[in-house]
Parts: C-alpha cells; structure tokens; sequence
C-alpha cells in the first residue's frame, strides 16, 4: 500500500502534528499505560485513536481511499520515527505489528472476500490480529525448517502445529498462519503457505502469554504461543497461491524492517532526550552535574552519532526501495537491521548507566526498552544471519570475478 | 569474621559438597522458585536451609563458634562461587547479600547487646535485615551528599529521611541506616553513622517494593522505597561511634566485592554452560548444531577467557586482602569490580543471542540474569566511578615524582 | 572557492572518468611510487598531473576561471572519495592537503598580490606549499596555547618559534605559519595570525622530516619540525588581519574536514576491496577460501555498513554545510572527524588480519596506511575533544531549558 | 630445558636485578638501537651481552651446566616479562626468538652432534639461527598445507621450497626447515620433518628481508623471504625421525607462547608507565594535564585490569604446563595466545592516542610496537584460529554427554 500510488505531501507540518500529538497525549502517560495491564489501558487508548481519526492523523500507511494518508514508503518511515518515542505510538496510531504488516499482505495479496471480512476492520482499527510463524522447535534464523502442517481434506484446511511469539495474539481477531501446504515442493521455499485462521476456531489455542523479559504482559502487549491442533478453515481462506508463503513472507518484511528500523530510531530520540536531561539535572556535587563528565559527553557525542548514522541509513534504503522494489534493495535492508538494532541496544544502554540506580527501575521507560528491544537484535533474523547474509551477498561477485 | 582466625580445610572436597547439593536441589527448581512469589517459596527455602545445616553446610562464612565453617576470606570465595550459579544459592546457606554484610559489620563492631539481638538471630538465619543507604535524591555514586539525618534528643536518635534500593527490607526484621549524625564534622566523611532499625518502629515506612526491570518481587527477592519519619530509636542503636558510618562502610564494602564478585563469575559460569548446551543441541539445519558456527565459538572462547580472567583476579584480590587488610587491596578491589561487572553482562547478553528468542522469555534463568544484574555495573559504585578511581590511586604515584 | 558559484555538472560520467584514471594509471604502480622516496617518483607523478589536465581533470575544487572544475562542495566531496582510493590520488589532481586548505585560504583571504605570487602557482601545480601550526611544546588539542611569535620590527614581522607536523615542508615553496601577533588581546582566539613565510628565507629552518611510523619520508610525503629564528618577512605577508589566525583557521579546516572524511572513505572502499578479494582468494583448505569463515562475513558486513553510515554522513554534513555554511554544520562536522576516522581503522585493521602474514608487509598497501593514517584519530582535533566538543553543543540547549 | 630439574631460586632478587640491568643499560638507547641498522648496534649489543654474561643474567633459560640459571618455566616467565620491557631484552640475554625455540628443540631432540654443532654455540651466544616454517602461498593458519619438500637422494636430503617470515636469517648461521618427507603418510601431520640447513648453503636463497611496517630491517630485526632450490644436506640434519615435524613444532610452540605472551605483558608494562608519564606530564592548559581527564583515567584503569588479568593467566597457563605438561594446558595456551595479544594492541593503541602527535612519530617505542606487534594477533596462528580451537575443545565435552 505504502509503495505505490502516494501522493506528494508536504511531510514536515505533518511530523509536528505528530510530535505535537505524541507529546500532548502519549508522553505524559505512556509509561502507566504500558505498565497498567492492557485491558485496563485499552479504553484511553482508544479514545486516542479517536482524536487521531478526528485529527486525520489515524493510518497514515494506509491510502487515502482506505481512510488514511497514503503516504510514501519514506514520508511513512518519518512519521513511524515520530511514533517510536512512546511505546504506543504506533498502536494508537492503527499502523502498529503485526498488524500494519497484515494489513500490508491482505492488501496486496487478499482475495476480495477476505479483504472485506478482514482488511477493512482492521484499517478501520475494529480489530486486531497476528501472525504466527516462528515455532519453538525450530531455529527461527532459518525458517524453511517448520513442522506445522495444513492438509487439505474436502473444502478445509486441517492446520496442525505448535507457534510462539505470536505476537499480540491475545485478544485478536485472527492469525495468518506459515503451514507446510506443499511437502513435496523441490524448493524449501515452496512448501509453506499462509492461511487466516479466526481465532475463535475451536482448533486454535492460545496456550500462554509467554513471559518475557519479566512479564507475560496481555493483548496488544502480549506475545503468544499457540497450538493448531486439527484446526479446519475453509479452502479460501489461503492468501495467494499455495506454496507461495516464503515470496509473501518476502514482501510483508522489507517495508516491515523500515518500520521497525525507523520506531527504534524513535526509540533512540526518546532515550537520548532523556539522558541528557539526566545528565544536566543529575549532580555528582553541588553545581557539578554529570554532563561536565567525559565519559557521559561522549557516550553523548557517539548515541548522537550513530543515530543519525542510523537514520540516513534507514532513510536511504527506503529511498531505494521505494524507487527500485524490495529485491534492489535486499543488502541495504540486512544492513540496517543489525545496524540499527545495535545502535538502539547501545544507546538504551547508556541510557541507564547516566540514569544510575534509576534506569533499572520501572519509574522510567528505560527499563521497558532495555528489557523488550533485546528482541530487536534476534527477530526478523538475528544479528549474524543478517551479517553472513550481507556478505555472502557481496562477496558473490568477487567469486564470479575470479 | 573470615578474614581472621580461619581455619586450613580441604577446600576441594568441600566445594564438591556445595556444588552437589544445588545441583540437586536447586538447579532442578531455582527458575520457579524466583519466579513465584518469594513468600511462596519461602517455605521450600526454609527446607533447603535446614538441608544446608543438616550436611554442615549452612553459614560458611561464620567461624565454627558463631555456626559456621569458619573459612578464610578465599576459601569462601570459591564458595561464593558456587553458590552463584544460583540465584538463590547465597540464600540458601545463609550468606546472602544484604545479610552477610551486616553480619560482618555487627560482628566486627557491634555492641554485645547488639549482637545478642541482631546479630545472633541473623546467623541462625531466623531473621532477615537491610541496609538503608542510597538515597533518590542523591547520586549513589558521591554518597558523601547524604540528607537523612538522626538527631540525638534525650536517649533517642531522631531519624528523618528518605531511601531506596533497600535490598530486602520487605520481611525484614530490621535495617541498618546511614545518617547524619555530626553535620559539623570537618571532613564529609566524619559526617555519618550506622545506626540499627528495627522495621516495626513506627516511623519507619516501607514505601513501596520498587518495580525493578519488570518485576517488584517480594521479600529477599525485593528492593525497597523506604522513609524515615521522626524515627525514634534508643542512642545504643548506633553501631561504633558518632561519625564512623562511612570508615565502617568501607570496612563492609571489602570483602563485599569479593562475595559479590565471586557470585558473578558463578554466574557466568552457570550461563555459560547453558551456552555450550545450547549451541551443541540447535539445529540451524539438520546436523548441523550452531556449536558449527565460527561466530558462536568465538563468544564461547571470548566468554572462557574472560571468565577465567575473572577468577584469577578475584582471589588473587582475596588472597592479598586476607593477607595484608583491604585497604592494600583498594586498586585490586576497585579492579574487580568493574572488570567482571562487565564481563558478566558480555557473558548474559552473548548466551541471549545464542538462546534467540527462548533468551528472552522466562522460561531460562538467562532473563532473570540479564535483568537483575545490569544493576551490576552500578551498584556499590558504577563503572564509571571504580575505573576513575583506580586511575587516580595510579597517578598519585606519578604525580610525586615529576 | 567551492562554495560559491558552482556550477551544475553531471557527476557520475565525471566520477567513471576519475575511477577510470586511477584505474589505470594509479593503481597499478602507486604501491611502488609511495614506496620510493618521493623525490623519484616525482617525475612520473608529473607525468600524471599532465595526463590530468590533458582530460581536463586537474584541480577539480578550482572555479573554472582559476583553471580548475567548478565543483561544489557535495560534488568535490564525492571526487574526494574516488581519489581516496589512492595515496597520490589528491596529489595527482592538485586537491591535496595541504596545499588545497591554503588555496582555499588565499582565495578568500588573501590580498591581490598574494594571490598572484603564491596562490596562482600553486593552483597551476607548479609550487608546493605548507601550514606549520603544530607545537611540539604545546598539546595540538587545544591550540590557544603557542609560543610562536611574530613581533612587528619596522616593515616586517619576525617570527620565532617551533613547530612540527608542518606536512610537507620538505621542498615546498613556501609556508603559512600561525604566530601569536596580538598577545594583549583579550580573547585568547584573536592572538595568532596567519603569515606567509617563503622557505628560502634564511630565517627559515627545517631541522628534520620527522621519522613517522617506521618513515621520515621526504618532499610531499613528510612531515617537518622547522624552526623560525628572526625570519623576517615583510608586513604584508601576513593573510587577512592581524588577530584574525583562528578564524582563518576555522574557515580552513570546516572543508577541509570533509575532504579528509571523504579521502578517508575512498581508502575505506579501496581496502574493503582487498579485503573481499583476498577473502575469495585465499584458501584455508583446498577449495574452502576464507570467505566461507563466518568471522570474515562479519567483518566484510560490518565494513560495508559503517562506510555506507560514514558516506551517507559525510555527504549530509557538506551538503548542510553548501546550504547553510560552516557555521551551521558545526556538530555535524564534529561528528564525522571521529566517526568516520573510527570506521577508517577499524576497516583497515580488519583487511590486514584478514591477508594474515601478508598484511603486515609493505607488499600492499595496507601497511601504508594502517600507518600513516593511525594520526587521523589524533590531527585536526582528536577524537576526545571533537566527541565532548559535540556533546557540550548538544546540552547546552538542554542547559538553557531548565 | 626450562620444564625440567630446574632448580628452586629466590626469584624476585633475580627480577630486581634484571629490572635495574634493563633500566641502567637498555631503556636509555634501546629506542636509538632499534632505529638504527641492526648491523651497526651489533658492537654495543655485544657488549651489553658480555655484561650480562658477567653479571650471571646470561641465558636465564639454559640449565646451570649449560651457563644459564637453571630457572623454572614460571620463573623464566617472570624474567620474560622484565625482558619484554625492552625490545631489545630477550637479544641481550640470549634468550630471544627464534634462537630460543631452537635451542628448546635442539636440546630435547637433538642428536649429539647437533647439540655439539649447533646447540652449543647457539647456547653460548655465538651465532644465530633461524627457523623456515611459513609459506606465502599456503594460509600460516593451517600449517599443514605446505609445497616445501624434501627428498632423500643418497646420503642427502634436497630440499626445493619457499618460505617466508624467517626470522632473523640475514646473518644467522643456520635455520631449521620443516619440509615435507613423507608425503604419502596417512595423517597431514605426519608427512613433515625439521631438517637443520647451514645458511651457507649454495641451494639456500635469502630473496629479501621482508619491508614490513615500514622497514625492512637487517640481522636479528628482519623477517627473511628464502627459497631452497636443490639444497642438499646430510641425511643426518633430520631432527628425530622423518615424520615428527609437526609434533616437535607442537612441543616448541607451547612454552614459546608463554615466552611470546609474557614479552607482550612486558611491553604493555613499559607502554604503560609511558602513558602514565605523559598523562602527568601534558598539559591541555596551565596545570590541567591529560591525567585529569575522565577518558584518560579510564584507559589507564582499563589497561591497568587488562594487563594484571593477562599475567595472572599467563602465569597460571605456566604453572599447569610445569606441572602437567603442555598437553594438559592446551587450552589454557590458545587462550592467553588471543587475549594478551588482543590487550596488547589495544593498551598500545590507548598510550599513542595519550601521546597524541608524538606517539606516531618514532621519537618514542611506541611506533615500534604498534607497527611491529600488529604480528602478535596474526603469527603462531591468528586468533581466530585460537579462539575457534579453544571453543571446539570445550564443546566437545558437551557432544559426547548428549
């Protein structure tokens, strides 16, 4: 949705809006929010999305047929850094994972009838859904090894399978599910397909909320697993061709790793905003602030550095993509990956040590992030999968010159 | 207590002793049992407790007269470290942090009266205690800035003032709190005394069990707000003179660093065998277990040297302690404390990524580590403080000769 | 002269004619004309600035009018990579330090005689020239402090003093020398001037090349310690005002800067292009090169990454800095000096573990600038005070809020 | 010689004495003798030597009945570290590389021929010696891999090869070549044998001392390319039996690393009282030197616990090879191989940072050791290699519990 057909807008106004919005509305209570159970939190938050409905700031991924801004791939990656400030940003906001990258799919490759049953609530933010594809069995680096099955059986699916991280799982509406339609496919990337699954399918469970990193949170802020256990959906419920689940995989995750690179970068300002108003206000001595320190100007100076680093990195790879298609832009997307994701590791990090025994506790976001972005460096591909990947990538040609 | 009078064991046999017992009874539970409710676990502590004293195990760190076995500060050091493998390994038998400290405090400078009723009680491990020192307002890095004052009226100290990071105060029988007591003294450091607490004076109150990376906790496994409002206790409350609560500080920190050290390496060392379990038992492909992999042989390799490192440091700082006192030991002490904080964490975080996403759920003890030992590198002095220090101590040497 | 009135040029078919060039003439022998001492290679160096102008490829930063391209900033910066790759690659086109920071001084500085008697030779090639700043007696970090002195005596000025780092003195025509002319001012930046020195004048002294890295070099490849001993020039040598030599210097280094981070650049290409041939050359095992080793797919991933983030930084910086001037890229500015010089010997240091053995000879060019470019991190400001430069910029407005 | 019936001394008089040795005689002009060509400093170093000699310092590694001390591995360990302050150290005292692993070699596998020929007078400090392992068209990493072979014709050996890195061979009197014997043994480490060649030799080629780092160097301070072209020697300059070349290697390495890594400690040491010194000593403004800076006190820290932690180790990899032989402490040698080399570079790399321009001029060893020491992390196999050995010993416990 967001690579073709956008129109031209002038971003910055719409970026102070946001930041307007997010330092009105978010910032003084997204901590209570993400702390608070989600269920609790849920009726303020959706009085939020309405005032950014009514702001016409509500979906601005999606075109602006479908009720939102139809923004450019790079015009969207701007506005998603704004929103990475506060954990919520994104959800209030309806453009938040997994279903931004449902929403994404659905669109692209959704038959009529399941776009009408469940792209349209979930762009009007009615609904939410998930996505269930890593299994605990299998390394998720390497995901063409995958265990659930979907077997035809009459005009059904019969799913079969064990899933976690199944983000958001609790509380939503229905999951595309990764299935092995196709065993006897010559490539490993043409056994897998995708199916929506309702989740109030008797056949699917949600087993837990996982804990992580000290709290197995719920809805929204939860991440599942899950069992299929001879769950039967109709035939049409696949998306696209079977077989064809790796390719679409594909697509859901280039414009999804610009998201993600551009929240964390969010993520970063948010941090960095913080430690330096520590490090003016915090003193060692009486008139003596922490910012006279070396160590903190430079952990200063080097945070500065490597996000804007970040950012023209992130922002030239959107760039691409948006010019040339996903595929031209494959090294540039591993890069910014593991690129970014240490950036974001390294900034939240010193972010704690300026605030001192204050940054370990829950009384600031730090601790949020320090604990739930440690994921950034292992989901989507670790670090090192990302890393070999880029380099085999362009060491190919060095072989073919030889 | 363990730096005089010890006497020679056989440490090897003894460590074995140690390393069989949590290998059977705790390392089969120690993940439920910090993850449910201390209060509930506290009744299956209190059986490995009296196992402990039943196998002559309990209290290592006491002489033989107070319970205990009567080690030297190095031979307990060992068994620091293996008790460290566990989160509640320290506890189980007795030594934990912040109770070890405040035995050896009062043991050193207590009253007679004062170790009838704290210090014995604490040894046999019927009660529990804390340590009221940091303050919010205050950087615990220059804790010379101190605002809680006691004010001697009649027979009583008059105490006010506002703390936090009190370890365990939740259940706690009773607190030691640093405060003002001589405002006039010359030196910031002649400012300050210990003076006992116990937790049922009604001027003292437990704010809150501060959230810490996602979790309160409860109990030991606790850190607490704490205030102290016109808290009246009787003048022998105070340990040692008017003015010596920091010399006495420094007096508890010594040997601290080396429990506390020596817990870490336990750490690493548990941490690091669930990293070669790990890598040999993932499949990235059928046969092909992620032990194959250059990059997570190096992190083993990276993480064995520098543990080892560790180790070698931390008792050859002990043994210096033990045989020329602690203040010949600064540099060292100071050392290690920076140096295996950070070793500690490179550890926790390089077994994480190995983990992927199992590393940051709940389901291994690896979360709980990286969480609740990134305070490591801040408490009892960050980082930051310990190396500017050292290098000073160094300079000073330089400084007088030019 | 970059700055302004530049004119719009299609770059790439100009940058394919600077590769080209190098290509061809550059690469294949400029490990030997750096080897040699400079004064051998000079003839055929000479050979190749002709060949340059021939192609109309000489002196690329120059206006069209002064003979050279015309480029601006962002274009000349780009040039500036591509001529990186070499070690003679500046020299060749007459855009090498530190002749073009005193062209681009004279030019804007400079009075119409001086421009006729040094500037204009020197934009034809035909002289050499040099900077002596440097103090061996004074800490280069912080240049307020210098005891070079030029007192006024009749119509001349006479200088004494002592200098090192005067980059390529050895047979250069003349040098700008920063001397203390105002030792009343109050500021201690508006004490020094800068003055023009032929290096025939008797007063003119240079005691060595100093030996660098294992080389003393000579002519364009060295770095002088000279001394000034009652060298007296007429008064107008002097550039701008008297007072006025920081500010000049400010004006020098803000593109001077880029140029450096954009050389620095194209060496980072030229040895990550080393680095990956050998890693598909060298075999480790018949049939198994290095390329196959994870630790190499890192490092080349890791490479790519920070010289992309360095390049994208780098061109924003000079593009803030054409649009806005120097002034307003100031933190920008500070920001690449020590990112980009990071990334430099990082790449470098992993090419030569990379060609093992061979890396530590001076059969390629690795040694070279593993060598001579470890002074990037410390000339022009090192990274220490460029880092904590930036952090106080950035919390001064923090400062200013509270 | 050093592993066995060694006699008990009291060690710390010994080191007093070498320490005031170096620090009379070596720290004054070792940075001048090692600028110098190797061939003009010979005179002075000889009678450096000859002082030594009648000091009773001469060959500390030698048993009393063959003139040296008769030291223990442990206590060679310590001398080594005090020698290492020095380049020159180990040369003085006749106890440098490669001479040193030769003797070792010689002394426990030689025929008493050799000894009588070779040994003795290598013992003696009469002549030197070189050792011709390392080919340049073979990765140094996997030694086994190895073109140079030797044929037996007759009552000769005729060796044909290439090889680069021999140490010292400009003006040594003989090397000792591994070359292939049995080219059709079963395992790759047991097709090679060491064969003694007398220098003299008309088959044998010194090609070039090798430019590396910037200088070629001569005599002891050159690494030599050499080839052997039908060099024919006695059937019985074969050391052992035909066969044993890797495993004598094998028995040469494992105390030579201790040596090697008890140098570097040696260096460090002297890098950093050079960086002590001139963090006193420099001012950035009047009576505020470098050592009052937070960056700088945290490098000394850093450097300060890097180097201790590297000793220890060193020290107790020593002490289990005393004890239990190399074998036994196999890991424990990759280990410290990759650590200290890995401290080594980067405690240098901190102290030329400290001297700023100073320290990449060659007016201070700082120079040298950063060029001539890069090595350190690349001969006797590269870390990488180390750091994946270490791991897969480790990890091989691990598969065969499972």
């Amino acid at each position: 949705m967001t690579q073709s057909k956008f129109k031209e807008v002038d971003i910055d106004p719409l970026l102070s809006k946001y930041q307007s919005f997010l330092e009105e509305h978010l910032f003084p209570r997204d901590l209570e929010l993400v702390t608070n159970p989600f269920f609790q939190s849920e009726p303020l938050l959706n009085e939020l999305r309405q005032k950014a409905r009514e702001q016409n700031l509500f979906a601005p991924h999606l075109s602006e047929e479908d009720g939102g801004l139809g923004l450019s791939l790079t015009d969207f990656a701007k506005v998603s850094e704004v929103l990475g400030q506060s954990p919520l940003g994104h959800y209030v906001f309806n453009c938040n994972a997994p279903d931004i990258g449902n929403m994404e799919l659905l669109h692209m490759f959704g038959s009529n009838e399941q776009k009408e049953k469940y792209l349209k609530p979930l762009m009007r933010g009615d609904i939410r859904s998930c996505f269930a594809m890593t299994e605990p069995e299998h390394a998720g680096s390497n995901p063409i090894h995958m265990s659930t099955t979907a077997v035809q059986e009459g005009n059904f699916w019969v799913i079969n399978g064990h899933k976690w991280f199944t983000t958001s799982a609790d509380g939503a509406q229905f999951t595309i599910v990764m299935a092995i339609t196709n065993p006897q496919a010559e490539s490993p990337y043409q056994k897998a397909s995708m199916i929506i699954v309702p989740l109030d399918n008797p056949g699917f469970i949600n087993v837990r909320n996982i804990p992580i990193m000290g709290e197995a949170g719920e809805g929204y802020l939860s991440h599942s697993e899950v069992k299929f256990q001879d769950c039967r959906v109709p035939l049409d419920n696949i998306i696209g061709e079977p077989g064809q689940g790796f390719a679409l995989a594909q697509e859901r995750l280039g414009p999804g790793r610009i998201h993600h690179c551009m929240r964390w970068i969010g993520i970063c300002e948010r941090v960095f905003d913080m430690m330096c108003k520590r490090a003016v206000s915090r003193e060692l001595n009486p008139q003596k602030p922490l910012a006279e320190k070396q160590t903190i100007q430079h952990w200063i100076a080097e945070s500065r550095a490597s996000i804007n680093a970040s950012r023209l990195m992130v922002m030239d790879t959107a760039e691409k993509m948006q010019r040339l298609g996903a595929k031209a832009a494959k090294q540039e997307i591993s890069t910014i990956k593991f690129f970014v994701a240490d950036v974001l590791m390294k900034v939240i990090d010193r972010a704690v040590q300026v605030h001192g025994a204050l940054g370990i506790t829950d009384d600031t976001l730090l601790s949020f992030w320090y604990r739930h972005e440690r994921g950034a460096r292992i989901y989507d591909g670790p670090d090192e999968v990302h890393k070999s990947s880029l380099a085999r990538s362009i060491l190919k040609k060095y072989l073919h010159k030889g």
